[in-house]
């Protein structure tokens, strides 16, 4: 089915869903995906999800929020534990790792914090980044440093949609277009 | 098992877990649940919360960010579908609700936001509200008047933990101390 302007169909194993397009700026519309509230197109990329994970992955790195039930999901299924880095300092961190999204335009990148005994649960570990979309690269960028930082081991880059021109390796079920 | 100041052991389903505790204050310490990044937890807590869920519930509504892995495995292991309300506005929002939570100190309290096709999802529907804990019952209430705002009808309240003072009837699996 080729996209009209307002939605964009995807498949993910088996399940259909008529994305939403969310006009962007003057560059036109961007399709936008949901896992959160979808327990079905979850189920249905965390299981095709599986085959993307490099073997010998011991620990998944994510980041809020729209990975989370995904990565549950892939974590569950698989039977590799999952640590979560945060978009804001919580008050119960005990020394954790900060870094900046790098971005693209002169605005200010948001920050990721990565509590201290999660940072440890990385250490000495291959590790393989789990995404929902990949888009700049930008936050697969940060959770890379903090893989460096934590002491781990980076295995590659998994991600439900590809959806730009991240330079990274990244291996996605389908890649969206940038724009409709 | 008596609890010293450090942590405390919960047990749920089977699952044993030493929480850590946060100073907060001058009250004492706080026990720190984290469902994220913990499958194992989450599929326990989900399974056990199943039966808690008020007869006739067509709808859960929860909040980003702790609850989401918890909520997800309720939904796919009862087949009743969820809907998340947000703690930031997000740039494709269609005609959000907007609602504060109540705080008990004079300070600024948070703001929720439910996407308008999210609450549209509640209308005329029964709804159950899913947290991980509730602890001063002000996000349930703010999660309340999203279901009455959005036309649904409020069957009850379910929580992994109650750990506080809501004058609400949540039903928990277990209730933890405000502080030890």
């Amino acid at each position: 089915m080729l996209p009209d302007m307002e939605h964009l169909t995807i498949t993910v194993g088996g399940v259909v869903r008529e994305l939403p397009t969310i006009p962007v700026g003057n560059v036109g519309r961007v399709p936008l995906v949901e896992f959160i509230g979808d327990s079905e197109l979850t189920n249905a990329a965390a299981q095709e999800m599986l085959a993307l994970i490099p073997a010998g992955t011991e620990i998944l790195l994510t980041v809020v929020t729209n990975a989370l039930p995904l990565t549950h999901e892939i974590s569950d299924r698989s039977g590799i534990p999952y640590v979560v880095a945060r978009k804001k300092r919580r008050t119960y961190m005990q020394d954790p790792l900060i870094q900046q999204v790098p971005t693209l335009t002169l605005g200010v990148g948001e920050t990721l914090w990565l509590d201290g005994p999660h940072a440890a649960r990385l250490r000495g570990k291959r590790v393989t980044i789990v995404q929902d979309v990949v888009s700049s690269g930008g936050t697969a960028q940060a959770l890379t440093r903090f893989v460096e930082r934590s002491g781990g081991t980076l295995l590659g880059y998994v991600a439900a949609f590809n959806q730009g021109s991240a330079a990274l390796p990244v291996r996605a079920l389908q890649t969206l277009p940038q724009h409709l």
